[in-house]
């Protein structure tokens, strides 16, 4: 057995007992968790100055620099976090649905933790922490496989998770690192058939492609989002140029953020009238077709052909002029990675049309694709926005963590 | 691009304008397909002849045989489960929440076909109708992959259903067959990403690892059936007996018939007096493990340990003596396929204990495996039994091949 494969056996147990641990029991193992994070919060400081001075040895760049760095203050946001999923409701036990046959037979249908979930992710140390609080208040065991930067970090974190754990009187295999961060190990834990049961990559595209195309071990696919706004030729100008912006530049890194805005090309003129200052305010890069430079001149650079593919995930914009509704929903649907989109229009039937037409885990009408979010679509928190259709669609909380078995009554009942 | 590219293509294109097609359009066109099944079925008798003429030409086994045949009343048969597809309510555009967010904000999460769905499946006939019908009632566009065996019939039958799809305004493309039937292309199915949303393997064990191995695509594992019965020494012994000849012997070859008993030991002299009877009319064979053939003498052979772990589908049953309640559960949890369970006993904290602790699609108190089906469970019909956690558990009605949208109305709102 490889180490993997014993840790793979280590959550398998684990996850019998807290499959059944009931919500007090995994309530109090996160309370643990918030304490001890707090209380001896020094031995998490200390072990990332060593990831955070190796990283600037190693020339990271400022802003990735300042994604590894904890401070005292993000270590009371991060325990925050925590005790916000203590206050969520448990889905595990619920019975969505449960009635008596004809022949007599009981039949329910009940929530169920999936069991052990693996999780491969970057740099950030506060991952680390937000996954297993979820996992665990779903009931699940997880596998933590994060980047090499924060190695140090994390181990340190989770060593003081597995110790809280085990004073709220849970298994320590509840949580788990894999300590070699290694591409071999990634690999193999891609393929640890049977023990576990469901893998959720978190990064950036590249990562989650080739999770997806070498896994045996099901994945979910989550947080590639190439973004649309279509501003319709009854939209307001003013609405449209406000939706952009913050689509575009409240948070480019982020995968609700938008990448490309379709123009109808009878509005395009007073739209752009409306749109360019703010965005030119923050230097967005505008790539154009032909249609649209006519307008925006030396605003813009041509795009080309791969433009209407990419994930810039920063402040440039790809812009498209269309005829119409219908161009704008084929458009997307070709191009998107069906993660969010939206119209903007004063027209009700465009309006529905949009809604039913365009195939995207969140589809808007006259809003931001900035609110697909587990927390402002009311989950109380997230493990990543999936863009894949089987299991989950958009963003993932408790519920989306969970199975479900079905539970039969009979009186010695015979088919 | 391959032939099967293009299929995937053209059904892609489909599934746009199926997925908006709304109820009445679907039932049409099921209604279409129901009539032209019915009216020009000699056509489809015909196409089969030749199927069965030239299986018993290469040997084919009776029972298969008979599986592949088709006759008039088998077609009514056939024909009478579209009807009752039709009858089931549709569960696409359903809305399962909706709510207002305090920014005011609309949300809902909407019911929205998977997209394209692939079947890979053995030689019987009525699987491509079954298949085809299920999903067009579920606004999916299917690609059949049947057997070799069956391909004149199926040729025939897929060509009738698109007849029958364009005459009720459909495009031909939401159902296709892979017209090739060589290994070659069951491994290119399970590699067209981009254009399959999910992959249905239905057959023996063999193809369903191979799928779930080798495909990028994502899969759904069904009907993986090593089912246990715990016979607990609180058990009615003539209950336990008749449970288990049900479970064994009312048709060995589904995935939801019993391979293993586990018997308290306590209970086994009072149990197998009841239980031996009616088995060895049946001729089943017994192999079990030591303690178990100091009761059953020579009416049983020794178990190996690959016993355990197989998937008899036959008069053949796997015998185990267990101590106590939480040796059967870890025994099922470590062996089983994760299918139906059941427990027999009186007692009702076992009972509890069993269906919390075993890890199912289905657990059984004083009932039969073999209730696990879409139509005793009151789904209607089912396109298979999933043995996995993810996106759907036990059978899969019609509500299992959705996925669900958020739908979002804004007034404008920006983050």
């Amino acid at each position: 057995m490889t180490i993997l494969q014993q840790q793979g056996q280590a959550a398998r147990e684990a996850s019998h007992t807290l499959a059944t641990a009931g919500t007090a029991g995994k309530n109090a193992a996160l309370e643990a968790i918030a304490g001890i994070l707090r209380e001896r919060q020094q031995e998490w400081l200390d072990a990332n100055r060593r990831d955070v001075e190796a990283a600037q040895a190693d020339g990271m760049r400022p802003a990735l620099l300042d994604r590894l760095t904890l401070t005292p203050e993000r270590i009371e946001g991060i325990v925050e976090g925590v005790r916000q999923i203590i206050a969520l409701p448990d889905p595990i036990g619920r019975v969505d649905k449960m009635e008596t046959r004809p022949n007599g037979l009981i039949i329910g249908r009940r929530r169920v933790p999936l069991g052990v979930i693996a999780i491969i992710y970057e740099a950030r140390p506060n991952v680390t922490v937000d996954a297993a609080a979820l996992c665990l208040k779903s009931g699940n065991v997880c596998i933590l496989r994060g980047g090499k930067e924060a190695i140090h970090s994390n181990r340190c974190v989770t060593s003081l998770m597995r110790e809280a754990l085990v004073s709220a009187g849970l298994p320590e295999g509840c949580i788990s690192l894999v300590q070699d961060t290694s591409r071999e190990t990634a690999n193999e834990l891609m393929h640890l058939d049977g023990y576990v049961d469901v893998l959720i990559p978190r990064g950036g595209a590249d990562l989650i492609r080739t999770v997806a195309r070498e896994a045996s071990v099901p994945v979910i696919r989550t947080g590639e989002g190439i973004c649309h706004i279509y501003v319709d030729n009854e939209a307001d100008p003013g609405m449209a140029a406000e939706i952009l912006y913050n689509a575009k530049c409240s948070r480019p890194s982020v995968c609700n953020a938008v990448e490309c805005v379709l123009v109808q090309e009878d509005v395009a003129e007073a739209f752009w009238k409306e749109a360019l200052p703010a965005l030119e305010q923050k230097k967005v890069e505008l790539r154009a077709d032909e249609r649209a430079r006519k307008i925006l001149g030396d605003r813009a650079v041509p795009a080309s052909e791969s433009d209407w593919d990419t994930e810039y995930d920063d402040y440039i914009l790809a812009v498209r002029t269309v005829e119409n509704l219908e161009e704008a929903i084929a458009f997307i649907n070709a191009h998107g990675t069906g993660h969010s989109e939206s119209i903007v229009t004063g027209n009700y039937f465009k309006a529905q049309r949009f809604l039913d037409a365009v195939d995207a885990a969140a589809v808007y009408v006259n809003a931001s694709t900035r609110f697909t979010d587990g927390g402002e679509f009311g989950l109380g928190a997230e493990i990543g926005i999936s863009t894949q259709k089987m299991h989950a669609r958009g963003p993932m909380g408790l519920e989306e963590l969970t199975s479900s078995k079905y539970v039969i009554y009979g009186q010695g009942h015979v088919r």
